[in-house]
């Protein structure tokens, strides 16, 4: 196991390299890059789609979507008004790396990009891993899905800027506790900003919609 | 990257070498076991502490569970009327290894046990890889979380025997359709089992229960 860990650190720091090599061009280009990361089904692609049908006039943004398999995602938006939209499908594997990240821009025209949404493979662990060069993580959790999430993978919400609490429609539905979930997550880390949205009605999309513009 | 999938398959193999000495040591003491994989927070402590509060006076039941971070689901499931439950806190890895599995099983008594449950730890990919010795995967998905997920995460599906479509109190407040996850799912694995739950409201566990006294 020792033999596993030592070439999985030498994985990794090949990953932060490439990683470093994204964030120097991205600086370059002015793109600011959001990686989104949650549980599989917590809403990023509905999310991103209802960023793109808000936003996509207003700011030109380019969207990565990984996923282990299938190219839906990115079709999903594709058909919301997303004009650079590139999946990658990992094949298996249950994260983005750098690596991926980097060839996946090779191949697109970054010219005109103000705002880069990196869509993660669903998956509350590993991706909390490995940096792609963004800017910020994003973690979604949805309202329906456990409010001591933050405690039981702390990683994740250590390394994220900020949490979107999503399916906010579905709170009373279950035990979920609003007040319970904000609490765990800034024990984990203090600095967290957190948004609450439902993709479904449109709540608290204003704010989300909002900070994004203030920041390109 | 080579090298890193080698030892990847050394590690897998050496795994594989101590599922089959666990399944060897169920068979000879008569327990069955199901190894419990899914989304965080798709239920899989919830449906674990109803068929506890069901079935204790009738089955004798050991749990291991799983989870990167605290004992929270243990602890629930002490409560539930649990008296064999063995945490395994990973710190980090993303699944259960048969190895954390044995050596939890080292720490049980076994004797009375006819059912041995192991919540695995919440994540849709990496557990698929992880034979812990179980003579079958129940793999849950809520339905909220999207009914394209065993297109996109199919490795799991195609591994497991059986799936829990959980929270159909929520069916009709998304996009979540029944009966196209269904299809999802057995194109994935034609032969997989498929019960439908809820257990916020109850429905759809007597069917699962009667399946677990029949197992036994």
């Amino acid at each position: 196991m020792t033999q596993k860990i030592e070439i999985e650190e030498k994985v990794l720091s090949e990953n932060d390299k490439i990683a470093a090599e994204i964030r120097k061009r991205m600086k370059e280009k002015n793109i600011i890059s959001l990686n989104l990361v949650s549980s599989p089904g917590s809403g990023k692609t509905s999310l991103l789609e209802k960023t793109l049908s808000e936003l996509k006039d207003k700011i030109n943004m380019a969207l990565i979507a990984g996923d282990v398999q299938t190219e839906n995602d990115a079709n999903r938006l594709i058909k919301a008004g997303g004009n650079m939209v590139k999946p990658i499908v990992t094949g298996g594997a249950c994260h983005l790396d750098a690596k991926m990240v980097a060839q996946a821009l090779n191949e697109m025209n970054l010219d005109k990009v103000k705002l880069l949404f990196i869509e993660n493979v669903g998956n509350l662990v590993c991706p909390s891993s490995y940096d792609l060069g963004e800017d910020m993580k994003v973690a979604l959790i949805s309202a329906t899905e456990g409010d001591d999430k933050p405690l039981k993978y702390p990683a994740m919400f250590r390394r994220a800027g900020i949490i979107v609490i999503n399916k906010i429609d579905l709170l009373g539905l279950s035990d979920f506790d609003m007040d319970r979930v904000k609490k765990n997550a800034l024990q984990i880390n203090g600095n967290l900003k957190i948004f609450e949205t439902s993709c479904r009605t449109g709540a608290g999309l204003d704010k989300w919609f909002d900070w994004l513009r203030n920041l390109v």
